[in-house]
């Protein structure tokens, strides 16, 4: 893979994007590419992490995201665990805590972690002389979703720098959103926020986290001239808790179209994480159309995953 | 394996047997007899499928399909993934193509489905650029189970041709009966159905399909002579739905004694594609007699399924 | 591993430790030791029971104990198959000697069983042709907890013989109490049983099963001069149940402290077989003080059932 290649990084965990500076962005997408490469060969699988044990701790249940992971893992020959559990049976932070104590014990080295709380990944990070790896936290960060979007806009557009990145939809709620926002202002893309003001949180909110951050009530406003048009999945329970009128109204003010779509730069590339509410957020038509890299985006993140077991686990042994 | 042997079929899809041939279903037997050697070895493994991945995308729970399918995919190396779904959360069409396009886009090669929803394999397989085999949908196909069973009667019998065969029960809404009409006919078996007449059907309906096919009420008439007895699951719930007055009765008239067995022919075997409810439609003497060749089947189903896979994998990459 | 080693053991079946010998308890350890250096290595896998498969059948749930066999076969090169069922859905005993039938036709080769019946691995052991291993059953037996317990006192201590043992808390209804009392007494341990009277059984009960053992319903009696403290965990159901006063009652009795564990010998360790309720049965400051090796019996169960995987497969194939 990386024959004879030493790694500069020093990453243990990967629990949000805050603290990954530019460089090792860029290391982890060349890494990515690299891993890229190995999914087209006719048989794509390499001996990297034979005998490291991948434990998918799912606490809050994703098909997609766990069957990421676990062809990632497997593509690297690591031994891949399932688990899941309904949060209701770890409701105290001590369970969390004796869960991957025994996990440690019983040897397994990288823990990938899904958690409905916020935070949860950060505790579990303290406690274990393994790896971690946030697979998504409440309404906190979602990293390896983040890593994979900007490096499917790396592989069109060659740089990040520059790129003019609207997100449009439940700004507030979106641990995609965030973990996004880290990693492209760090990059040094132009962000625009855009949706009703319930979903998009209060004035001055995103500004002081992220100083050349952008808001837009107006879809039309936010699109114009746009290299990338990122709509979010609408919970349909932000309908039921009074943050949304009705998600007709929704669809009318920030579904996207292909209409809307005309106003952003010819080239603008769509995209979502999934599941999509097709006919809510995003058209059909949309989804489909040529411009949309929403099916990359599943393909980049088993390589992006697959980098990132590799980093991490590099670390754990000084292999 | 099948050194150097290049594979005449062109077979991406296995949704149901009504568009076989009668020589691709030699070929598969042919392959079947070379698994069948493989799981006879001290080390039960071959690296046929390293780096392929086979997903068994159970929307309806079955214990031994499941682990048929993963038996078969582990003995030929490939890779793993298991998910189960209920079906209540996709109830939608356009989600079901979401998560293949989706399970497409991770590097998923072999769809194993089965689904509560007849036809649900067919709407995947439009969508889907891999391979799909359908491990049961609702009340229309199971065409593994089909496979094997014929299987199991050729490797007995050496030959399909003139057997006579007889399947009781519940034909009405069993996938296996569809499926094992569908081969059973084309290699030229005498199929004899049998049941009462509100678990049969309509005069007239199987003959339009299957013009060889003869049907009987009467139990004692329709095993005569029987080179093969098939029994099929009774579902309680047709009792509760009207369509038998009461088990006790279904079981006097149509349960499988070893005195009506010994109408059959003296080497007929006793078939059932489990899991059994003994008592019911079998008797316990039944199931475990000398002629019963219920577990073999049960292997052979390994067997066919590693040689199923194999061809549709073949298929998709020209390996 | 064990070059051109033959084994001696005739060991088909691991259902709990009434009949073990101390020459195969011995074999057993030192078959631990060499699993043990094999999860040391850079690479913690060898391929021993390449094409081998390994059926957790779990009836009633337990991560740990399911993810501690399926690393332990994994470490082996062993296929494992994972399958839970509710107990419900099984409720005669036929259903489950059907069950392991039919793994037996799909060429699965080891047993690993978790039920809520006692007894439910011996019934499955009579009608399964493969080795059965019980990871639980009931109220019976925890045979492998059992061996992961004494194993971790014997590198402790060099020995077993002659170790002063003080099990603490619900004896009555404790599994891992049984198979520990079953393999401590042979091997020549001194076992204190110690707990209160409701959750100790009748006088006589224990004694007569094993003549050696000793009754205290005092904690600080029981603990003076022991050499191993091993607290088990307190089933809350037992309050419900009338057996309990209160929780906080049994911890002001039983629940052990620094200052309590203070009685025993300086070198005591404090085990649990996990998982803890802390602040009931032990402090906190126990569970992670520095004679606490509650972790370090979580490492050492793989080690054992990567031993009792080797062992019983040996059997099965005569490799």
């Amino acid at each position: 893979m990386s024959e004879g290649r030493i790694l500069t990084g020093k990453r243990r965990h990967v629990l949000d994007l805050d603290d990954f500076g530019t460089e090792e962005l860029e290391e982890i997408f060349t890494q990515a590419d690299a891993m890229a490469e190995i999914l087209t060969r006719p048989i794509r699988q390499v001996p990297t992490l034979r005998g490291v044990t991948v434990v998918n701790a799912f606490y809050e249940s994703s098909t997609r995201t766990r069957i990421s992971f676990e062809q990632a893992a497997k593509a690297l020959s690591a031994n891949v665990v399932n688990f899941t559990a309904q949060t209701s049976a770890v409701v105290k932070g001590e369970s969390l805590v004796d869960t991957v104590r025994t996990l440690e014990a019983l040897g397994c080295d990288i823990v990938v972690m899904r958690h409905s709380m916020s935070g949860a990944p950060y505790l579990v990070a303290k406690h274990f002389r393994g790896a971690v790896i946030n697979a998504g936290d409440g309404q906190h960060a979602h990293p390896t979703q983040g890593l994979l979007d900007i490096y499917t806009m790396r592989r069109h557009f060659g740089h990040v720098a520059g790129l003019r990145v609207t997100i449009i939809g439940d700004i507030l709620h979106s641990r995609v959103a965030r973990s996004n926002l880290w990693g492209l202002t760090k990059l040094g893309a132009q962000v625009t926020l855009c949706g009703p003001p319930t979903l998009l949180g209060p004035a001055g909110y995103w500004e002081a986290l992220f100083p050349t951050v952008r808001l837009s009530y107006c879809l039309e406003e936010a699109v114009a001239g746009a290299d990338v048009v990122m709509m979010l999945r609408l919970q349909k329970e932000r309908q039921e808790s009074g943050l949304l009128p009705t998600l007709r109204e929704y669809t009318r003010l920030f579904g996207m179209t292909m209409e809307r779509l005309a106003l952003a730069a010819p080239h603008a590339l769509v995209m979502h994480p999934g599941p999509m509410n097709e006919g809510v957020e995003i058209d059909p038509d949309v989804a489909r159309c040529a411009q949309s890299v929403i099916e990359e985006q599943v393909t980049n993140g088993v390589a992006v995953r697959m980098a990132l077991l590799y980093i991490v686990a590099g670390q754990r042994s000084g292999a």
